[in-house]
């Protein structure tokens, strides 16, 4: 059995998409942000990063959504959610979702996370101001160059759609209108029609 | 034959290091980050993302340091890189690597990069500032609990001591005492020993 924990409207959702797709057993353990529990004793004991998402499995606990992703993808290979066998479309998918982590996602953390990475209140306003840039660059590089289509790594359905579908869902939040990236939207919308997408969003939302 | 698009004292080593481990041919192209090469049209059709290191293959191009290092352990499957058959420690070791990318390198790019997230030189300032704080935690929670010992991921040798060794050059360029570290400084120590460490270091600083 594994148990995903995660909060509503973070990253976690990439995970939580991809065990539906997989159709493996696992449950839910929401983490509260507002009252900030991801810093509490008890879940930095599952998560010492004190973030989301965690996987617990029988083996251990993960954390990172690219190796998460990763892992379910190669624990179920009979729902095909990743090029396994092959190492450089791997790879591929690999650096296409190290991206959104490192790179997309850490740019929209700009926006209400500048203490990370800076201390005073003028600080954090100039990195607001920037976000709607910084994110947008991304956006098109995605648009331009790095979305294959239909789905990310191309004709085959991949976890790096379900993690794609997640951050731009942040879009209109970081003030980038998704209708600069048409490519991006219409992703979106067929990933929004999906059971498994439709199934984690009612979930995240009910026990919210 | 592979081709590493390599900068020095970048996150590239991580990959230059794994190629030597691996004992592939290999040719080494530097960027010149000098001249802004980077950013030049010659090789933004390399990578895109105007970044350092890119791994041309005779399947296409791949970039991302996480992705790069698991490819080489999955092409190289001799050199025992990485737990490739076990989906479980594969993801722990991604999930190490992916921490040093989107984490770890992330607070060390405040103190040169914060162009990428803010604008006002009042806002750069206190980012330098508070990279010794960022990036000393970053290493307390490696040190305390995610470096297993003798190597990063225990008995085995594996492509994520190539990128904590690189990472870890940067501590004191960020103000950090590696001295608060003595797990990660041993483990330093014992890397720099290692010939294809020798070898990578040497040749950066031989075409640089």
């Amino acid at each position: 059995m594994l148990t995903l924990y995660y909060a509503p409207h973070t990253c976690a959702l990439a995970s939580h998409i991809a065990l539906e797709d997989a159709g493996v057993a696992y449950s839910l353990q929401r983490v509260d942000f507002r009252s900030r529990e991801q810093q509490s004793a008890g879940y930095l004991k599952i998560n010492a990063k004190g973030r989301v998402p965690a996987l617990v499995t029988p083996r251990g606990i993960l954390t990172e959504t690219p190796a998460i992703l990763a892992f379910i993808a190669q624990t179920v290979p009979a729902a095909a959610l990743a090029p396994i066998e092959d190492p450089f479309g791997f790879a591929e998918l690999q650096a296409f979702n190290n991206y959104l982590c490192a790179t997309v996602h850490v740019a929209h953390a700009h926006r209400m996370r500048g203490h990370r990475w800076a201390s005073d209140d003028s600080s954090f306003a100039d990195m607001q101001r920037k976000v709607p840039e910084s994110v947008g660059a991304c956006f098109e590089l995605i648009e331009r160059q790095m979305l294959k289509g239909p789905w990310v790594m191309g004709d085959d359905y991949t976890v790096a759609d379900a993690y794609l579908f997640t951050i731009s869902q942040w879009l209109e939040g970081d003030g980038v209108d998704p209708g600069r990236f048409p490519a991006v939207k219409d992703h979106r919308t067929r990933m929004a029609g999906r059971p498994g997408v439709k199934r984690a969003i009612a979930e995240e939302l009910a026990t919210g």
